[in-house]
């Protein structure tokens, strides 16, 4: 028998990827595998995309409609990207060249939610799914799917598509088997019951994916790894923003509102996001937990020295080196980390119960705590809002994090006015810069702008932010959250005219 | 035994207003009960405000900080407010005197989910709290509390303040004993479980608060109503947004998302609100049910005639008739109504479970569907988002409603960019003025923009709408979601220049 595909149906329907693309049609509502760049298909999309280009070169439209997880890779986005196959793409995205294509205004994104994405499919809102592709690790005796390196949205796709077509990557280690734990506990409202989930560790579904056999279309043998690239060290800025961070939670320990245990991390993707991880070790942490979404390299490093003693999420997004580390113990981590999926490592009735410490990036937050996590200059969107609303709202704290300035000093990290809001004054407790942090928690907005502009503006920004706040005070319409709204965004049209926020 | 006062000790705490407010002293946090208007203390704070007042005119400063529900009435807020007594105030609230104050920057005002408010006090993150003003129906031989018109955070503020006051208001209906539903299962995390409520009827609760008999430092007697003023019968443009939402709700059961019985409604208080609620009766809708935070007169009716078989909320808000019929036939609607603690009412894990159909009123929305509930021209509260943000990024459909204009067409309630955002574009599904509805599921911020102009708008507006989209389309910095940044709150400033946005 064929060691990833154990069960003699499925295995009948190999075929190549360009045979299994040719199933897809324009008009379709395709959806993907793939979350933070793992565990997406690697063959057909590519062989799709191809077709594509011939279709248009031969003067016929060939576009789709595309879900997935979150971001996949330049395999899948980029290739489909370039091709202009994408009619509209949602919820989550990374790749340069599909980015630049939403921001030339090519491609329909629609940014949502990561934990609504499933249950809206459900719903019925984004209508009928016509074809699933999924990368598995195998398939079993039963049919049934060991899942890959990520698992986002698979079951849903599966359930829920009219065919099936299966990637079977044999690059993805066969030691995954076991490490997921698939929940089909779901229901539509007004049929729901409480997720039975208590603590990180709770296993509450099964290891497999079903899928009904008789939608499968397609299986496809692939050997390709996931494509991440080595993550940067931490560099002195992120390393501060983390110090800041490791201040403020010794704080909470003092006064008793969390244990040297703190509760369980929630931590987005980046370079600060690796800087606070790694400082959590250096701070001498031993024991935490994390339920978050997704594994880089650092956590599996604080997992190895004790430092988080376990962590759930819906998906690995490692390096080669992290990748390696990985399947070299990775009967160490099978113990360590579960992949759920994204309906439950983002849901908000979780996130809530275990009291998620929620750490995430952001682009800019306004004197008023308003942050924008989505949107420079409040329309280019840089990737989404991925799960950061999901754990925020729900979290025990909301903490965003980001450098005081960009590119050089000419953006500011704290602006009078957030060009896009994300995240509202009503969702954010702590902000960090490299400058320091301010705890908003109990804050009116007034309180709130003072302590965001003295704790976190870099000194080039200080002072315009003090005047601006100042003259706010004096004349804007309602003196509750003042702002002038003449010069609110002014900041930002500054930026585009000369290029430097301060000029 | 007292009627009302049916235990021995407390019996003997009784005192006069004067003496219990006279127990409160500059700079403590005085948590009091009290929920859109109803179940607030009667006598105390009236008595308080008399003593700040006397304390201010010798020189002496006295203030305190305030939380309660949400908004009181003039008896609580207006007095308290009038009297320079309040250092700072949460969650919402609606009283004019208050609001204008807060408006004019005199007092510090802080705007919270009401999900938030009692879980952020368990968390230590508004400080101690010095002493609890409660409001009851009566106290029984075993000091146990029979909850009073609003139950709000009252148990938390029992179960946290160092000392109580107890106001027994003999005015409050003794039929509304067995009404509510206290639920004491909560916990700090890690040591939360899963909430056990499946359906808005179910009782996971008892019907009567508990309270540590020791820190009991004063009974009040009163005998005055909840000052709640008749609601206006809804006007045309109210009704022809009710007819909008009752089309759309059409489409939705055509199309299979919902059944004729709906999903759990929430309804935001006011008078687009009532007209919604008596268009569902006109619409000959039978058996629904309600998970909601506020009973109105509206919902009364409903209940009446059998458009809603059940309802599960957190206060009633009443009229004076409103407050006769209820008397009248209070043991009909025992069987009907549960009321229940506010972290409960508008618990994210339970109205996601419900899949609550989420009805609330804006101040505006933008054309990507971003939504401002609180400041009017950015700047100036109104109330506050109160649980808006629970019910519409949790339930199953979230809706907004609003006149297309208001101030005799001087303001647009769509416009290019929201002065403030509650509601994030990830948050919104439906918006509806009397123009029409815009339904955003499944649609990219340009193809909202489109949409949201072409249904929404005021005809005054629309090509104002269309020009700006479209010069913004060609020129802005990016072209996911298109802005002018120097003209995207132009809106704004010309109305408080001109005092209308058209010129």
């Amino acid at each position: 028998m064929h060691d990833r595909i154990r069960h003699a149906g499925l295995l009948e329907k190999r075929m190549s990827a360009e045979a299994a693309a040719a199933l897809i049609k324009p008009g379709m509502t395709v959806a993907m595998s793939g979350f933070t760049g793992a565990g997406y298909p690697k063959s057909v999309p590519q062989a799709l995309a191809e077709q594509m280009e011939k279709a248009h070169a031969a003067g016929t439209d060939f576009q789709i409609k595309i879900l997935t997880g979150a971001s996949t890779a330049p395999e899948l986005d980029g290739v489909l990207a370039k091709a202009g196959g994408m009619e509209l793409r949602l919820p989550y995205m990374s790749d340069p060249l599909l980015r630049k294509r939403i921001n030339d205004g090519e491609i329909e994104y629609m940014d949502i939610h990561l934990s609504h994405v499933a249950q809206h499919a459900w719903f019925g809102f984004y209508g009928d799914i016509n074809i699933a592709i999924i990368e598995v690790v195998g398939i079993r005796e039963d049919g049934s799917l060991i899942p890959s390196s990520s698992v986002g949205n698979n079951k849903t796709w599966l359930d829920m598509a009219d065919a099936v077509i299966i990637e079977v990557n044999k690059q993805q280690s066969a030691g995954l088997e076991g490490m997921h734990d698939v929940y089909y506990g779901t229901a539509l409202p007004p049929f729901r019951k409480p997720i039975m989930l208590n603590h990180p560790e709770d296993r509450i579904g099964q290891p497999y994916m079903d899928v009904d056999l008789s939608k499968v279309i397609a299986v496809v043998e692939t050997d390709a790894p996931d494509r991440l690239s080595a993550f940067a060290e931490p560099d002195a800025v992120s390393n501060q923003i983390a110090d800041h961070l490791l201040d403020f939670l010794d704080g909470e320990i003092k006064t008793g509102r969390m244990t040297d245990k703190l509760l369980p991390l929630q931590s987005g993707v980046g370079n600060i996001a690796n800087a606070v991880l790694a400082g959590l070790s250096r701070g001498g942490y031993r024991g935490l937990k994390a339920y978050t979404e997704v594994i880089q390299d650092g956590m599996l490093g604080l997992i190895k020295d004790g430092t988080i003693a376990f962590a759930s999420a819906t998906s690995f997004s490692l390096s080669e080196a992290g990748i390696a580390e990985f399947n070299k113990h990775v009967d160490f981590y099978r113990e360590r980390i579960v992949l759920r999926t994204q309906e439950i490592s983002n849901h908000p009735e979780l996130i809530r119960r275990l009291g998620c410490v929620a750490l995430n990036g952001m682009i800019e937050a306004d004197i008023y705590g308003n942050v924008n996590s989505t949107n420079v200059v409040g329309s280019h969107v840089m990737n989404g809002i991925g799960g950061s609303g999901d754990f925020a709202r729900n979290g025990f704290l909301s903490v965003f994090m980001s450098p005081s300035v960009a590119k050089e000093g000419r953006i500011s990290g704290i602006v009078p006015f957030a060009s896009h809001v994300d995240h509202t004054e009503h969702d954010t407790m702590l902000l960090i810069t490299e400058q320091g942090y301010a705890d908003l928690r109990g804050l009116s907005p007034k309180q709130r702008a003072r302590l965001i502009t003295e704790k976190l503006a870099h000194p080039d920004y200080k002072p315009m932010l003090e005047d601006y706040f100042e003259r706010a005070l004096r004349d804007s319409y309602g003196k509750h959250t003042p702002h002038l709204m003449g010069e609110a965004l002014s900041w930002h049209q500054r930026y585009i005219e000369t290029g430097d926020m301060r000029l």
